[in-house]
């Protein structure tokens, strides 16, 4: 269905040569050069450069400025030097929408991704999405989201969405936001967690894709206080392994399929190609510690998370040797477990968790959960949880009443984003930000 | 890739006649009949007969009840009588979680959705969604979802993502959340409008599945205070037509793909497929007051909106005499108008709006908006508001720098899925639905 028949989009421009045809878009750049003026036009579907002799015409776009909304017809010329390979000879210009303000921001221009300009660069949000080479950022976004979604489907996942309005907080602790919910407390659901383990009961197999708060006061303004989580949980496993080999192929599947769609994008965002092996590395936390601690002489060997530096090491070491840019760090120690972890059969020292790292940093936490009733009342317990708390009364009915071996991840879409385009700061994968000095645009 | 190659589900079953085969569920009925003990089992499949007559074997059951997680293998023997048309004979079972406490609810049986025991359906909907017929309305909704989706992407339109957390709110009005955001006010998001208006000036056709929050007060439990507005906006349209052409041509595919995907779950559920036309038939206002004061006497027509009960009328009227079960009232007078919205070029008394009424109720609200940036900043100081409140500026800033004619609509999705099955409330579409006494499960 096209709603103009006589627009054409610029990608289609090539299959016109030699023929008048007409485009709309917003213009984007005007050149003078010896004489002859150049305007490029930002449609949809990207740039397109009209070439104007005809001193009436150009005209007509005395005092305005970029942004203004045109119809340009023209014939369809060959020309190696244009974006796409074509320009527009001889157009008729008409006006649709006249800006007479010069906008705070070059549009064309490179949008300045400087830490130190961020307030500028998310400020100008609005209009920085008008240059072509930063809405690829969140076209590759909504691709990788679509990867995703049509992996986890392709094996039978349902898609499902949970409530981001809760009871009053389960887990007490500042992170949550409150709110008023006509006289009772409500907060802001910090992850959907308990939701994708339920439906685990319903369909074996779920996911989400659900807004996550945190309202962590400490929270420098590095962290955001609104993201995406992606939420997939899998029953009828047989151990965490079965969690790792559907996460290592989920992450092949969208970095091939992203690398597929959205090339022209990738190459303008100068985005690299992940390597990564079908099944991913993995190495446990002790051995990890023990290796850096060989090569560089810094012992961690106490810590029971890896640290930062541990994580940039891993992927690097692992890019080199093993061929990924993506590794899991396994074998967790149980003494800083959640409740709903599941402790290893083979170990009880340790839980069946990973964190998968990649480019250098945690971007999923990978567990198998406690499905059986008893223990799982026990471990809520052990942490003084009350389990007639209605954060949790529901959620331990569906363990009541039969649950088998499960077990999921949560991966950060923005997060995921901002990795494999190569941005330092995953706000710069975010359309709108939030962070605790931030509600706006 | 399977996780487990030794475990056949239930749909597999009939391609295994004659082989001993391993399923692997929830025991989901236990009925004895003459000396026989037939155990129906669930996995995310649906359904299948184990037929035992094996004491030893039965006996594993003992004092277990319907949720008891089991793994059965057996031999697939065709019978007609069976769901599927094969079951298990001579089975082996291994008790993989036992249940020992009867289930509130009898998972089998039908679902109570009389409105009068709503609160019973919600409280159990950890377990009600563990009965196949139930689970159908959920993996319909996410159907709906995918055709949605599909749709709109088919017509290049690019999916973001906008947040919730927003800064005190701009309309003021008791409607609002508000929750304390680090000692400043922020409220959640009541729609995406804004964002996807501002994303047509990025990518021209843009659209969202977001979170929508309402906290009126007055509110009954008929409604909720969260749900799933799908955000659809269109640039460069010629008039508010393109809009409805558009929204017929959405409707009419997800009607299409649904009942091609999940005629399994409709036919369980007693849905009955729409009937639609290709173009949607309209009805002014004005024509409507004047068909229904016609057909029945009473007169609406000073009323500056359709009443529900000429929106269950035109629905009516229309199925019969248009051939589709969806109509659009067009026509709304522009002394009701929001400050956004795009007075009629050829009747300044009207705006650019239509409500498309489906089966009933009002579903969408499609309307024009005003694209020409002096106008709007007009409209918007005509009703109070304050060009410079970080809720209108930036929203400002698309329309200073050039936005070209656009409108589009919101469509609820558990209002749609609702209607497409034929369900009573929109709660019953609501995995977890929220109203002003429900915040659980």
């Amino acid at each position: 269905m096209e709603f103009r028949k006589q627009r054409i989009l610029s990608p289609d421009l090539k299959n016109h040569v030699g023929q008048v045809v007409t485009i709309m878009g917003w213009l984007y750049k005007k050149r003078e050069m010896g004489g002859l003026n150049f305007l490029i036009i930002r449609d949809r579907g990207g740039l397109i450069q009209a070439l104007v002799e005809d001193k009436q015409e150009i005209q007509k776009l005395d005092g305005l400025q970029i942004g203004t909304v045109v119809r340009v017809s023209g014939k369809v010329v060959e020309e190696i030097r244009a974006s796409g390979g074509v320009e527009l000879h001889d157009p008729i210009l008409e006006v649709e929408v006249a800006v007479s303000d010069v906008p705070p921001i070059e549009v064309d221009k490179a949008i300045d991704h400087n830490p130190e300009n961020f307030s500028t660069l998310f400020d100008n949000r609005v209009l920085n999405m008008r240059n072509v080479t930063e809405q690829g950022i969140f076209k590759i976004q909504s691709g990788v989201a679509d990867a995703i979604r049509e992996y986890l489907k392709s094996q039978d996942f349902t898609e499902f969405r949970s409530p981001k309005l809760l009871p009053g907080s389960t887990e007490g602790g500042a992170e949550v936001f409150k709110l008023d919910y006509f006289g009772k407390e409500a907060t802001l659901a910090q992850s959907a967690q308990f939701y994708k383990q339920i439906m685990v009961g319903a369909f074996e197999r779920a996911f989400e894709f659900g807004a996550t708060y945190r309202a962590e006061p400490s929270m420098t303004t590095r962290h955001m206080t609104e993201f995406t989580t992606v939420d997939v949980e899998m029953g009828f496993i047989e151990g965490v392994e079965d969690l790792y080999k559907l996460l290592g192929k989920l992450i092949n599947y969208v970095v091939e399929q992203v690398w597929q769609k959205y090339e022209k994008e990738l190459t303008a965002l100068k985005a690299e190609q992940p390597i990564l092996t079908d099944e991913l590395p993995q190495i446990t936390m002790n051995n990890l510690h023990e290796l850096y601690l060989k090569e560089t002489g810094k012992d961690f060997t106490n810590e029971k998370d890896p640290s930062p530096e541990e994580e940039r090491f891993i992927s690097e070491y692992s890019a080199k040797n093993w061929g990924s840019e993506a590794v899991l760090i396994t074998d967790f120690p149980s003494s800083d477990m959640k409740f709903y972890h599941h402790v290893s059969e083979k170990n009880p020292e340790v839980v069946d968790r990973a964190d998968l790292i990649f480019r250098g940093v945690e971007i999923v936490t990978v567990t198998r959960r406690e499905h059986r009733y008893e223990r799982l009342i026990e471990q809520l317990k052990a942490i003084g949880g009350n389990p007639e708390h209605p954060g949790f009364k529901y959620y331990l009915q569906a363990f009541k009443y039969g649950m088998p071996s499960h077990g999921g991840f949560g991966l950060g879409l923005e997060r995921l984003t901002q990795k494999i385009i190569g941005l330092g700061n995953v706000k710069e994968a975010t359309l709108f930000p939030r962070d605790t000095n931030r509600l706006a645009p």
